[in-house]
């Protein structure tokens, strides 16, 4: 890479927007796991679609790398420099795409732009009394662009969906920096391929998602948060089946969370409490909207509550007594991955199995887990309703950080294992990155990988979107 | 295509399961619409994915076409041979591959072979106390297959989504008889590219559906329907949104129809009554369903139409006092294709556009139409909920079928303009097939139609997958 061509693509946005600088450069190339560490000639910051296009453009006909970034919230290295990847990889940071394009109430539309803030998309629903459900703990960073290349999951997917869910159609710039625009606000639409689900998920390796067309909800009347005490994840999955059933879509959360997660977090966390007197081996935690009223979602609350109790799954619960309170039990489920930090590395996984194998899943990485290193920590919570369990391992007490992580591939390994034998899925919500590009490739029918690469080929020819993630051309 | 080729195509599914004789053959050339009229020297009639992959294998190394079809009810003749098309179409039925396969209530999924009929698939659910929603007017032939190859809508789309959205995973036959076992089971999975979308909606040209896992939902503990006669589609909008506030996930169906689609709907269809004293401009059809009980159905539905009456949104409405009734109501509605027949020919389009452009479309579609045909008897009728009206235009009192049905390019060609200037789309359920291919490229973007020649000649290099729909690669 000559300094000439870095100069055309700076020529592109300005040099207000490009960044060349060591210094400057660094937070764009760190990632909140500290696990990759590449350089980066340049950052980026492109403030129009037309922009992307050029420099997509330029990339393509230069062969020049691009590693697509927006709120640099991924947990599998997807929106960073490939390490010992191709020389030379440019970051294009969507963060200046931020506009709102459109808000439609009446059509329960937004149009965004790929460098929205999650937590902005929200209050931009709230101002016209709508709801975007997507909902996941780094929303005060994270942007629309990272959760939809990413299909990015969270804790309101139980009843709304994944991301992909909840969008209805796409803007964007193709490597050849051609603009697709397929921002289409209809519900149905069956005219050819589904382009749109293709570049939903597909982490920047297709082309720039630049905007999309999402679908908001209307605000519940009404809802109910308990959290309770349980002795086991069979009980926990025998009241999320009444849940279900006495709810169907009112039932907008159902989390399972490990006693250790809940030590953590009430006592690493500043302000967080214990919920109930005692402590339990598991807790989950329960979510109730109702289109009606707050006295319906609590009338359905109670029902469950004493159902369970009847039946002894639950040993103990507490129901929400107000808004404030709500928060305070979602804070204690929502912070649980900041609140295994102090408790030094972990080993984190994000597997998926059918939710009925939720019980065996958790017995088997278990024993797999602890027969391989038996003074483990393992800090299990997830969504229990969509079968999403964050598996992660502390490392043991007064053990060390780097002898922990060293050992993670291997451990990783034997859960995965687990949740594959099971037809579960080595990445629930994270997607594939960097980090599992091969384990995928490893796990898969080597005919799927292959349709992987002939998309890609056929997509990108000059291999300059996000090379070497999610899948590998070479291999 | 010699007769060698021909025998050793036979030769994979046996000779009892082979039709070359023409009497035969008819009923796989001849479909709902009677449109399409073309030949086929053999139709095969596999009982197991491993002879579809044998077929496929050797249609691949002679360069034979292969037309998927499952239970012939397509709307824009995807499913049989295209009309001066490659020579030697042979047509692949999917109906002896037919069995469930498997039902799991716990993780509320079955798996499903491509030939079952829809009914079938309902009642293996009924069977495990569980809902299959997919709800067609063709469900007593309509085979899975060729429901997640069109991605059906139908009439629990409001609540339930399109075929894609139910449905988990997907085995496919690629056109080199490889097999892609993508059977999951998993509402999270975030691996590499979407293929199981690409295959929905594909229409059979990149690669055989011959098994699916499908999403079942709880059986509602309560259900309600009421009809209301309104004097506006604002009106109707007006409810629509009113009764989405007050219901949210538990309403379940808000179909409109035009008066004179429930005049047919009354005079042709022995059985169907007159659900009101006086007759309307407008009719909607309210289906709420409850999680709680049939007090809490009826109770919301009575809110609603309170509501809307007070307003005067409603002129008179009547709810349904039992079972009975409410499929007598239902009736009304899924009859009124066939209701049409007996009033002569109908030029049919399956649009959708933005929920709150409907009014407006109807306005203008009005106009244009009524314009090109001042008697044009115009027969509206559709899945309000979902912005997708069934535009259908039956042929002048006393007018001649094939005068109507010659000019039938002349007048879709006018309400595709006014739904594609309004976003809209045109198909919104029934697809594309070979009837609208060249219209969809002519709508589109030169690189949306670029982008999908590019993943089918990835997919299918050869062209022997249902060669010729959805997109043209000559063209």
């Amino acid at each position: 890479m000559t300094e000439d061509i870095l100069d055309q693509f700076a020529a592109i946005v300005g040099a207000q927007y490009t960044i060349r600088d060591e210094n400057d450069l660094a937070p764009y190339l760190k990632e909140p796991r500290g696990l990759y560490n590449e350089n980066s000639p340049m950052v980026l910051k492109p403030g129009s679609t037309e922009e992307v296009s050029e420099i997509l453009s330029l990339a393509t006909k230069t062969g020049t790398p691009i590693v697509p970034q927006a709120g640099n919230t991924g947990h599998v290295g997807g929106q960073v420099p490939l390490v010992d990847g191709p020389h030379g990889q440019i970051i294009l940071s969507m963060s200046r795409l931020n506009r709102v394009r459109e808000t439609d109430a009446a059509g329960n539309t937004m149009t965004v732009e790929a460098g929205c803030v999650l937590e902005t998309i929200h209050q931009a629903a709230a101002d016209i009394n709508r709801m975007f459900p997507l909902t996941l703990g780094s929303q005060g960073s994270c942007e629309i662009g990272g959760n939809l290349s990413t299909n990015a999951g969270g804790t309101a997917v139980l009843a709304y969906g994944n991301t992909r869910q909840l969008c209805l159609g796409l803007e964007v710039v193709l490597p050849t920096g051609e603009i697709w625009n397929g921002l289409r606000r209809l519900k149905k639409d069956n005219t050819g391929y589904d382009l749109r689900d293709l570049f939903i998920g597909a982490e920047g390796t297709l082309g720039v998602i630049t905007a999309a067309v999402i679908k908001l909800h209307p605000i519940p009347a009404g809802n109910q948060v308990a959290i309770a005490g349980l002795e086991s994840v069979n009980d926990a999955l025998s009241v999320f089946r009444m849940a279900q059933e006495a709810c169907g879509g009112a039932l907008t959360g159902f989390e399972l969370m490990q006693g250790i997660a809940m030590e953590f977090s009430t006592r690493n966390i500043p302000g967080n409490r214990k919920p109930l007197a005692n402590d339990y081996d598991w807790y989950i935690l329960i979510d109730i909207s109702s289109s009606q009223s707050e006295d319906d979602a609590d009338r359905m609350m109670q029902t469950i509550m004493e159902g369970a109790f009847e039946k002894g799954l639950i040993k103990d619960a507490v129901l929400a007594q107000s808004e404030a309170q709500r928060t305070a039990f979602w804070q204690l489920r929502e912070t649980m991955s900041a609140a295994q930090k102090p408790e030094g590395a972990s080993i984190k996984q994000d597997v998926s199995v059918p939710i009925a194998a939720i019980p065996e899943f958790m017995a088997q990485a278990d024993r797999a887990v602890l027969n391989a290193m038996p003074d483990a920590r393992i800090c299990a919570f997830g969504h229990m309703g969509d079968g999403n369990i964050h598996y992660n391992i502390s490392q043991p007490v007064g053990g060390e950080s780097d002898a922990h992580m060293a050992r993670r591939h291997e451990i990783s390994d034997l859960v995965y294992a687990v949740a594959t034998q099971m037809g579960g899925s080595i990445s629930a919500e994270h997607g594939i990155g960097q980090m599992k590009r091969d384990r995928l490739a490893a796990i898969r029918q080597p005919i799927e990988i292959d349709l992987m690469r002939r998309i890609k080929t056929a997509f990108d020819p000059a291999n300059i979107m996000n090379p070497g993630k999610v899948i590998d051309l070479q291999g």
